[in-house]
């Protein structure tokens, strides 16, 4: 049975999709030449909506559908195609941020609930560039600029509350996607619930100790709780290594379709979770033990590179602020005030750091035990080998839940990592 | 020159309103007789509205109505008339957790912006009974469970996250009264502005020595950044004592216009403070030093009272939840976890204690040196002795902005104010 859907809609197919741009000059003109030279690929790889790349003589463009299930499932999971509204409002929100850091807004369709972009090429999604072992230099750099952007920029630091309060009550009715976060992120990981699924049995003791384990499970609900109530800014909501293209000089942020106002550290800690699985599941690639050494180290690296650019420019961009109503600049004017607003950003963005930390064990507990698994472990086809990655990388995160405040800086949560993965060499 | 209003609004008169109430059949019926029976009295002593109190033979009626400014300063300053349907919304969203504890809702008509709520008799403003020296036994604790009823029941500790950021996007429109509150109370106090006003010159010196103390302003700052980023719960928004009615034996909470979601310690905080400076003002009035020691402890007693209450009853409400979608029921219904929670929650009111005291700084001070004065102060007319005891208020103010880590509990508050008080009695 079909999943029903509101009259306008029909779920795009290459021959709908060409008469469709066909009728938009702005974006036929984009492609050249006649419709039956455009070229067009479905490619959509995530868990939800159909992606089109549609190429012309003369340019291409990137069209992207919600389907009203979870593609990944089928109809029998019905999602509201209003996620679509979401993904385009926060691209036309953010787009003047973050130019070059995300693909360029050019057209949203209402009824067909489908959005328009540029077409990235030679791009390719940086978590299957990162199993590939590939480094891109700047990636993560790119990605904490964004993050450091979003976060100022569309907060109360940077504009009126009337301007935020607005925008916030638009993404607040984001309900099925922030509802998937809450419980698939929030929730499932930690009790019994038919969508979870791990490495089993090899996990099977380790799952039933976090069901156990008081401690992991209030500090999961506290940042559950932060993620339901701290407006800090406009989130992305779903900041992993999918999410991001790269070619080898140019970063962009994708798919921001789960965007709501939250805590900052919960954008930055799914970033830092995803780099430490990639990190956790190179010994599952074949490669030499010195490449895979060699990349590990790289991609911890990048870990370091992301959090403190983010913390650089984070720093920066607040205090260039003077129009936010929070923390108002006429009361910081003089010597004084500027030395101490420019010490509470240093407190803020340490109060950051310890929510990223926590966000990130958060992030890596549900890629291993929920719904939504990674990449990076699901390749490793022997079980025994993947779950001895995956234990590696549930170790830290429980640290980072529960400990958050044995980790000084980001050095230290990178020698954690690093230590995990050693133990295992020597054992 | 008359500021615009829309269409169908009509300043209210005693003729206009007994027109209006006799065309309402369910209202005239409580009101009882003709409307040639009907008394009317304008009774509004607040900064910004109309309030009737009618009367027939079978009951009552109060009516309160937005004017297009702000009544205490007149049409120079404009305010929007939405404000009287925050209030509506406010008093519709909250009336079945806070039966009694709040006048009934009655009627609103959004046309004439007016709000129709139980006629409270013989009631009377609490900050007016604190002034002539009257214990109300029970107040304290029902504004206490007033907080803690709505603090748990219109947040995600309680409702699904849908629910919660439906109702929050609707006072998040409520911009008027957020930016009265925004620079009100978080930022001209602390910078020359010309709506300030202080008992000068005495208190010169001090204003001075706030505008130039960082630690102040930054503590002002970060806390004003809370309140416009930390959605909570949905908040009364202005609950000092002159938004409480009581009786010898009831007690409600009135004029719900500056409602907003945002941290409850903000609700807390500006009880405390207006209960503190009714204590800081006793030696400003005509009574015997014993009456007025006496008194004195009797308000000190119901700071306490009043925090204690609520942080039992926060308590007990948020363990009795299982339907929010913040600390998921499903997680802690194991011993285990039950008493985790319960730990978490003494957690949680420890963090509102310290924003409670915040809180009660950012409003004494704003009080005293802002543009809204409480009758308590304002009603001593020795400027010397005034300034004496705003000085006073100021002193704690400032330590609970500034070392809130000072108190370990609400005692340690209330020995610090006794003290302020027994070092000018020794001097």
């Amino acid at each position: 049975m079909a999943v029903p859907t509101p009259d306008g809609y029909q779920i795009l197919n290459s021959d709908r999709l060409i008469t469709w741009l066909a009728s938009l000059p702005d974006l036929a003109a984009r492609l050249g030449g006649k419709p039956a030279d455009w070229q067009v690929e479905e490619v959509g790889d995530g868990n939800l909506n159909l992606v089109f790349l549609v190429r012309g003589p003369t340019g291409g463009l990137c069209v992207k559908q919600s389907l009203p299930y979870v593609r990944v499932v089928g109809e029998s999971w019905p999602m509201p195609l209003e996620r679509a509204f979401f993904e385009y409002r926060h691209l036309a929100e953010t787009g003047r941020h973050v130019t070059g850091l995300a693909p360029e807004l050019i057209h949203y369709d209402a009824a067909k609930f489908a959005i328009v972009v540029e077409l990235l090429a030679p791009h390719r999604i940086l978590r299957r560039g990162l199993i590939d072992g590939v480094r891109y230099p700047d990636a993560a750099l790119a990605v904490a600029e964004y993050v450091a952007r979003t976060a100022v920029q569309t907060s109360v630091l940077a504009e009126s509350f009337e301007t935020v309060f607005n925008r916030a009550a638009v993404f607040s009715r984001n309900h099925a996607l922030t509802r998937v976060t809450a419980e698939l992120v929030f929730a499932d990981p930690y009790h019994d619930h038919p969508r979870n699924s791990w490495t089993s049995p090899q996990l099977d003791d380790l799952v039933a100790e976090f069901r156990q384990d008081s401690r992991l499970k209030l500090a999961a609900a506290r940042l559950g709780h932060a993620f339901l109530t701290r407006r800090e800014a406009l989130l992305h909501g779903d900041l992993h290594t999918g999410s991001v293209m790269v070619s080898d000089v140019d970063t962009r942020v994708i798919d921001p379709e789960f965007a709501l106002y939250g805590p900052v550290g919960f954008d930055l800690g799914a970033f830092v979770a995803n780099l430490l699985t990639a990190y956790f599941s190179q010994a599952g690639y074949v490669r030499s033990e010195d490449e895979q050494a060699a990349y590990g180290e790289w991609l911890l690296s990048q870990v370091a590179v992301f959090w403190q650019h983010f913390a650089q420019r984070y720093d920066q961009l607040w205090q260039a602020q003077t129009g936010g109503d929070a923390y108002p600049a006429a009361l910081f004017q003089d010597p004084a005030g500027q030395t101490a607003l420019a010490l509470e950003c240093q407190q803020v963005i340490a109060s950051l750091f310890a929510d990223t930390l926590g966000f990130a064990g958060i992030e890596i507990i549900r890629r291993v035990l929920g719904f939504a698994h990674n990449l990076e472990f699901e390749s490793i086809a022997d079980a025994d080998l993947r779950a001895g990655l995956e234990r590696q990388a549930l170790a830290l995160a429980r640290r980072l839940l529960v400990e958050p405040g044995q980790f000084a800086d980001i050095d230290g949560v990178i020698a954690a990592a690093r230590a995990l993965t050693q133990d295992r060499v020597a054992a």
